[in-house]
């Protein structure tokens, strides 16, 4: 390939694919060549900012066959997102023999299997590094660099909005007002959902699970919790507990079975996981042989995102396959042994840890603490309990209950706590 | 490849080689399989509690040309150390056609250019990624993820032994006895001048320096400093200063030089750098576009470095070739613009304050601040100036000024002080 020009096909050209023409363009290499770029309204892109790291005499078009039907095309670079039309562009890309890079998480975490054997048919590269966390090599690193250890589990945090949310509650803020702030920033959509409801989250837990933990799983199997009932007095408990409050999506392979799960969840500060600030991304894998290996960056974010759009463009360009490692579909559960958090706003009145003691009891599951701050009215009185580890959907049954009981003011609040337990390995 | 076996030859079947025998076989690998064990003392070694991994037919020798000269052998994994007679094997068996892992800082630090031009004309691989940091995936991760970017910094810590140590003495243990508890533990050896003089940290930081500056540099042309002066006063000092003390290795590009240094340093506990503890290892990566990605985990160990060799050879099975990224020789500085921290043993006596700030002041260094805490005795008075940020060789010329005046009972422990700027990216 050092011999021959790369010419590179570019779908969207907003914010991460002009990046990306702007790191090409500072690699230097003369090598690869963008040689087309499709978008809608064109003739604005192309008086954009960036639009002069795309070279001269490039080709601009509405037409997205003026891209997949070319001939000189050898590589497709697709950074606009959503599996429709997507999915069909990049299948008619790969069955003309051009290698795909894309940055398209939801594809890849739907349709990546179809799609892996599809260019492994072809002899082409299909490349996705930036589909999970952005400028960080989580994807990459794992491929190539623990391909030879058994991850049993991961553990992350890959959505930068719901983190920058998270973590400026814990300096006190409010949820209703921080959500607003990261819509002005542009760190969240107008239409949060996706982000703090965890839909995204999943799509990129189900892409690290399948290099991973070598499973495929549907991302609409995996349970999402929105973390929009978190709470300023969360902070404060957890706190009081050791803890923060983080957005982490987790999956644990158990055998054949793997239980996933995307959520608030209670991050001891001592975990690596309660590093991450602002916008940060941080994937932890543990390893029956290498134990924990942490891998943390902005997430996200126009020029990180195109570091790894380029990086596998220059691996591809360099000849240098991935690593193919065969995953299988797997039965998921939502199901996790943990011990939890649950947090009542009730209205005071005798008998209620009574009430709420009983509950739990009836199921076998045991408190490990009761925690009431002072300062509060009686009409809306906060107060959490923690549990023993307990099968999550056995504490369903007693949530359920509690949750009819008459004091209560509104749903309990319920949180997964992670323990820390890095295995002394050798 | 995948119809075909791959023909390992291993030499050394130490803690890493037969850790290796166990992690590849707990890979399932069929079509990768180790032919033949060199070692010394090969009887003994065959009654090694792991040989029970090594393939029953596999040829156990003392006579290193039975895996060389072996025309059935596809890949030497070499897990023995040092640079004589190791390099002269590694050349006959490129010669040779055969692929290479290798986890030998040493060799790539010195004489790695050469031999990555030597697997080139062969046509054949020579992988390293558990050359640093072990079972941390650092070197595929930057090689295949970050080769988009341009990295002009990388601060690590990459020597487990020291950050044992020293992540020891920040809760109150004297250097002495945290060493002798390392050396029982089998963390340092019984010279351990290598880990805490900085030579082990300097050779990975120039294997670090050749993939992410793209920088070749002689690790002997690095200024290293030992760790054995720290003490645990100037973790006290650290703490009011907000920072930790870490031995770090770092390197930075600025135009065409690269400025590096391997010592103690002052490291801010908000900095990713002051989170590893024990033995852990930590690298982070500053980019010009993806900002600072963090890499950390088991830096050392049988199983640790283990997953990396696999790794590699899972590369090379899967016909996925390293991403070649061209280096070229660089001038080396040691010397650093930084705030330093400067701490002295004195014998109490006026005009002390005086005549330090008066050798500063004549090199034109400004002081930060002035620390000295109570409850010493006159004869050996501690106290600390900080700097604002100046170069390491002004200041080296105050140095050796104050170290002549007479109430100096010990020469000063001179540190850098580390500064945390992640830069703001997109």
């Amino acid at each position: 390939m050092s011999e021959k020009v790369l010419n590179v096909g570019l779908l969207g050209f907003g914010t991460v694919g002009s990046s990306f023409a702007e790191v090409l363009a500072a690699s230097g290499r003369m090598d690869i060549r963008i040689t087309h770029v499709y978008n809608r309204g064109i003739e604005r892109k192309k008086t954009h900012e960036r639009a002069k790291f795309v070279p001269t005499g490039a080709v601009w078009t509405e037409n997205v066959d003026d891209v997949l039907a070319s001939p000189d095309i050898h590589l497709v670079v697709e950074l606009m997102g959503g599996l429709d039309p997507i999915e069909g562009w990049l299948r008619t890309a790969l069955n003309a023999g051009k290698h795909v890079v894309t940055a398209n998480k939801q594809l890849i975490a739907y349709r990546g299997s179809d799609l892996f054997a599809l260019a492994a048919s072809k002899g082409v590269q299909l490349l996705y590094g930036a589909a999970v966390a952005g400028g960080v090599p989580v994807i990459p690193g794992m491929s190539q660099g623990l391909s030879g250890d058994k991850i049993t589990r991961i553990s992350g945090i890959v959505n930068g909005t719901c983190n920058f949310i998270l973590s400026s509650m814990e300096t006190g803020a409010d949820y209703g007002e921080v959500l607003k702030k990261a819509q002005a920033a542009g760190y969240a959509e107008a239409n949060p959902s996706a982000d703090v409801d965890g839909f995204d989250a999943r799509a990129k837990l189900c892409v690290l699970s399948r290099i991973a933990l070598r499973a495929e799983i549907n991302p609409d199997d995996v349970p999402a919790q929105t973390i929009s009932h978190v709470s300023a007095i969360d902070f404060a408990y957890a706190k009081e507990l050791g803890c923060t409050v983080r957005q982490v999506s987790r999956a644990q392979l158990d055998g054949e079975k793997v239980s996933a799960r995307v959520g608030p969840m209670l991050v001891p500060t001592t975990s690596p996981i309660a590093w991450s600030h602002g916008t940060q991304n941080m994937v932890v894998t543990s390893g029956k042989f290498g134990g924990d290996v942490v891998f943390s960056g902005h997430g996200a974010g126009g020029h990180p995102t195109a570091v790894a759009v380029t990086s596998d463009v220059l691996a591809i360009a360099e000849g240098s396959a991935g690593v193919r490692l065969p995953a299988h579909k797997v039965q998921v559960s939502g199901d996790v042994l943990a011990p939890h958090y649950l947090r009542f706003i009730v209205k005071d009145s005798p008998g209620i840890v009574a009430a709420i003691a009983g509950a739990l009891a009836k199921v076998g599951i045991n408190i490990d603490s009761i925690l009431q701050h002072r300062g509060h009215t009686g009409d809306r009185l906060p107060f959490v309990v923690t549990t023993e580890p307990c099968l999550s959907s056995t504490l369903e049954k007693a949530i359920a209950d509690m949750t009819k009981m008459e004091f209560m003011v509104e749903p309990p609040q319920v949180m997964q706590i992670l323990v820390v337990d890095d295995r002394d390995t050798d």
